[in-house]
C-alpha cells in the first residue's frame, strides 16, 4: 500500500491481535504494590476476591509480557476491530504542515469509545467465574455504555450507578444503557448503605464518581453472584487497551511509517496506556519515540500532582496506589471532558512519568474545543471532548514541525466520538464555556496515615 | 475468505466503485417525466436551472446505465467507504434460524446515515458550477447533517431549514450541523416570504417538511449564488445511493453468497434504491432475487397509496411526479421514524412497484421498536427507527425460513444508527409509544387539476 494514496488503513479481521501486551514486564521500575485501604497492608489476591474474578486478579498482578486473548473475546472484538487508522489529510492541509498526522479511531463501535476493549474481557472473565451480575459506576457514561453492551452480549445483568448530575444531564446515555438491558440508577441511590447515608444528609446530592464507586463496590461485595468492574486505572484495564497500540503499530508498518511522537488524552490512564504502551515496548528496545499524555488544566494530575501513595476514591474503599495524585478528596471542576476528571492516575502511567519515560502536557478546555471544531470540519468526525485534548496536542506539534520545516510523523488516539456531548459543544458555540485552572497547591494534598514512598 | 468464519466483510479502499448504476437504463417501463407545478407542462432542463447545477439536471434525466463518479467525490468517499457488510450471527442465534442474515451498515460515517453518499456529489457538482451556498430542509436531521458536513469539506456555505418541532426536540442534531458551520433556522422562519406569511397567521407554527421545502426552494431561487439540494426522492439521489448495493454485491461475492431477498426501509425511496437497484440489475438479467421496501403503517405510501401524478410538496413548489402517493396534503402522524414520513415516493421505486418488480410491506412502530431493541442487544448497534423497519422485515423472513426449515440468505440495509433517537427509545421503554394506523381512504386523495396517467 502506498503511503501517499491512503486515507485509512484497515487491517484484515485475521490480524486482530491474539495477545495483549503487559508493559510491567519491561518497565525498569515496577509500579508499587497496592495497599488495602482498610488494613493499610499490601493487598493480597484474596483481598480482591470479593469483587473481582480470579483471572482478572491474576492479570492485575502479572508480570508476563504477553497474555493470551481468549477466543470468545476475539469473537466479540470482530464486531468492531481492527479499528481504522486514518491519515488526517484535510487537517494537514488546514494547518499547512509538512508533518504527516495519523489517528487511530476508537469511536466506530456501538458505544463510541475505546472502553469496549476492556468491557468485553472483564465481562467474559466474570462469566466463566460464574458471576451473574456486574456493578459499576459511570460519570460521562462511556464506560457504563460499554459495560452494558458487553454484559448484554454475554448474558450477564448489569447495574450502573450513574453520577446524579450526569443522570439528569445526559438522558441519551442513560437510555443507551437501558437499550442494552442495564439497570441504571442515579447515584447516590437508596440501594446501598453509603448511598442512603448521603441522601439522608443531602436528599438532592448531585453525586460524584467517588460516591458512585463506593456504591458499586458495596453492591458487589454484598452479593456473592455480583462483581465489580472498573473502566480505567487498574493494570488489567491498561493491559486490555494495549490492543489499540498493537494494531496501530501494524497499521503504521503496512504503510512503512513509524511515529516520532504519540499523543493520547489521559484521565485514569487506560486510553493513553492503550495506544502508547506497545510503542514504549519499542522504546525499551532502543527505538526513538516520544509518547505524551494530555490532560486538562482543570485536573492536571501528572503535570501538577505529586507522586505518592493515595486512595483511589473519596470514600477510601478502593485500593491505595502509588501514583500522581491531586489528593483523593480533590473535586475537579465540572469541565466537559468528564472522562478526564480523576484525581489520580494509573500506577503504571504514573511510574513511567516519574521515571521520565513518558511526557505530559495540559490544556484549557476553550483551546480544546477550538481544536475539536477545527478537526470536525476538516476530518468530518465530531470528537469527544476527552479525545480533543490529544487533537490539540497533535496540532501544536504539527505547527511546530511547520515552523521548523520538519517532516514529522505524528500519531494520536481519537478515543471516542462526541455524539453525546453536544450540550458541551452548544455551550462552546454560545461562548459560555470557561477555562478552569487548577488552583490547589500540592502542599495541601492530604496524605495523612498513608504509606510513604 | 470462508463464509463461516466471517463476522464482517471489508472491501479494500481500492474497491470503492468508480461508477454509479442508473436503473432507468434497464427498466422495462421508464418513470414518467416530471411536470412543472406552475405551468403543468413537462419539465425542461431549463426549468430546473434556477435551483440545480447542470450536471445534476443531466443525471436526473439520464438513461445512461453507468455514470462515472468524479475523482474528487471518490476522495471524499474514502473517509467512510467502503462501508462494512456484517453477518448478523448473534441475531441468527437469538432467532434460532437456519437463515443467514447479512446487513450493510451505512451508519459508520460521521453523520450516521447513508445520506452522506449523495450529499458529497451534490455539493461537488454545485461547487464546480460556481455555487457558493446550498439551501435545504431537514426533518429528522440526518439529511441536514450530511449536507452540513459535505459543504464544510468542499468550502460551501449551507443553510438548513429545520422543521420547527424537530428544531425544538432534537437540539443535538442542530448542534451537530452548527459544528460543521451550517446556519440552522427553525422553519417556518422569517427569512422567506412563505415562512413569514405562515408565521403571520400562526406565530407558533410547529412546521412541516412541506413548509421547509418551500422555504429552501424559495431561498435558492431568489439567490443566484445559491442552489437547492434534496436528500431523497429524485433520480440523481437514487443514482448516488446505488453505491451501497454495488459494494454489497461485491462483498457478498467475496464470501460466495447471493441474497434470496433484500430489505430496506422506504420513505422517499433513496435508501431502498441504494441497496436494491444493483440487485435488480441482476434480476433484469435473469437472476432470482426478491427486493422488499418496508414502510410504516402510519405512512404506507406503496402499500395503501395510489399510483398517480401528484405534487412533491404541500405548497406545490416541487415537481409533479407520477408515483405512489397518499396525497400531497396528507400529513403523516408524528411517528418516530421521521425519515419515512413522506406522502409520496421516488418515481423509479413507484414505477417498479407498479410493474410488480419489487415488493412492499408495512409495520407499526411498536413492533419496529421491539425489533430494534432485540437487534441492539444481539448485534450491539442501536438502529435508527427508520432502519429498524428493515430489521423487523428481515427477522420475519428469518422466522419463516425457520418454520420452513430453509437455508435462506437475507440481506438488509442498516441505513443509520439511532444515537440521536433516544427520545423515541425512552418513549418505547416508558410504554408511551403508540401504533398509528393510516386511516384515510384513497378515494379522498385530492388530485384535482393534475395530469392523468
Amino acid at each position: 500500500m502506498r503511503r501517499d494514496e491512503i486515507t485509512k488503513v484497515i487491517l484484515p479481521e485475521s490480524e486482530i491481535p491474539k495477545q495483549w501486551y503487559n508493559i510491567i514486564a519491561d518497565m525498569p521500575n515496577k509500579p508499587a504494590p497496592y495497599y488495602n485501604p482498610a488494613t493499610l497492608e499490601i493487598i493480597t489476591p484474596d483481598d480482591m476476591k470479593a469483587i473481582f474474578p480470579d483471572e482478572l486478579i491474576k492479570q492485575e498482578m502479572s508480570s508476563e509480557r504477553y497474555i493470551d486473548i481468549p477466543k470468545e473475546v476475539r469473537e466479540m472484538y470482530r464486531q468492531f476491530r481492527p479499528s481504522p487508522l486514518y491519515r488526517a489529510r484535510n487537517l494537514e492541509k488546514k494547518l499547512d504542515t509538512p508533518a504527516r498526522i495519523y489517528y487511530k479511531y476508537e469511536g466506530t463501535n456501538a458505544t463510541g469509545s475505546h472502553k469496549l476493549n476492556t468491557a468485553i474481557p472483564q465481562t467474559y472473565y466474570n462469566k466463566i467465574a460464574g458471576i451473574k451480575r456486574l456493578a459499576t459506576e459511570t460519570g460521562a457514561g462511556q464506560w457504563g455504555s460499554a459495560l452494558s453492551l458487553a454484559t448484554s452480549q454475554f448474558g450477564l445483568e448489569c447495574s450502573v450507578y450513574m453520577v446524579n448530575v450526569s443522570y439528569q444531564q445526559k438522558p441519551y446515555r442513560r437510555s443507551f444503557m437501558k437499550t442494552f438491558g442495564a439497570s441504571v440508577v442515579a447515584s447516590p441511590s437508596n440501594l446501598t448503605n453509603s448511598g442512603r447515608s448521603i441522601l439522608e444528609r443531602d436528599p438532592s446530592c448531585s453525586g460524584s464518581l467517588g460516591i458512585a464507586i463506593s456504591e458499586a463496590v458495596e453492591d458487589a461485595a454484598a452479593h456473592p453472584d455480583t462483581n465489580y468492574a472498573l473502566g480505567s486505572v487498574l493494570n488489567h484495564v491498561c493491559l486490555h487497551q494495549s490492543i489499540i497500540g498493537i494494531e496501530a503499530k501494524k497499521q503504521m508498518e503496512m504503510i512503512d511509517e513509524y511515529p516520532d511522537v504519540v499523543f493520547a488524552c489521559c484521565g485514569g490512564g487506560s486510553n493513553f496506556a492503550g495506544i502508547s504502551f506497545p510503542f514504549l515496548q519499542d522504546k525499551f528496545n532502543g527505538q526513538k519515540v516520544r509518547t505524551v499524555a494530555v490532560e486538562p488544566t482543570a485536573c492536571p494530575t501528572l503535570t501538577k500532582g505529586i507522586f505518592a501513595f493515595d486512595y483511589g476514591d473519596v470514600a477510601k474503599m478502593a485500593p491505595i496506589s502509588r501514583m500522581y495524585t491531586l489528593g483523593h478528596d480533590f473535586v475537579p471542576s465540572g469541565i466537559h471532558a468528564g472522562g478526564l476528571r480523576y484525581h489520580g492516575d494509573s500506577a503504571t502511567v504514573s511510574q513511567l512519568y516519574h521515571d521520565g519515560i513518558i511526557e505530559a502536557k495540559a490544556y484549557g478546555q476553550k483551546a480544546v474545543f477550538d481544536a475539536a471544531v477545527l478537526f470536525a470540519k476538516a476530518e468530518g468526525i465530531v470528537p469527544a471532548p476527552e479525545s480533543a485534548h490529544a487533537i490539540l496536542a497533535a496540532m501544536d506539534e504539527a505547527l511546530m514541525a511547520k515552523e521548523a520545516g520538519q517532516e514529522k510523523v505524528i500519531l494520536f488516539c481519537l478515543s471516542g466520538h462526541g455524539y453525546f456531548d453536544f450540550t458541551a459543544y452548544e455551550n462552546y458555540f454560545n461562548g459560555v464555556l470557561d477555562d478552569i485552572e487548577y488552583v490547589s497547591e500540592s502542599a495541601q494534598i492530604n496524605l495523612e496515615g498513608l504509606p510513604k514512598i
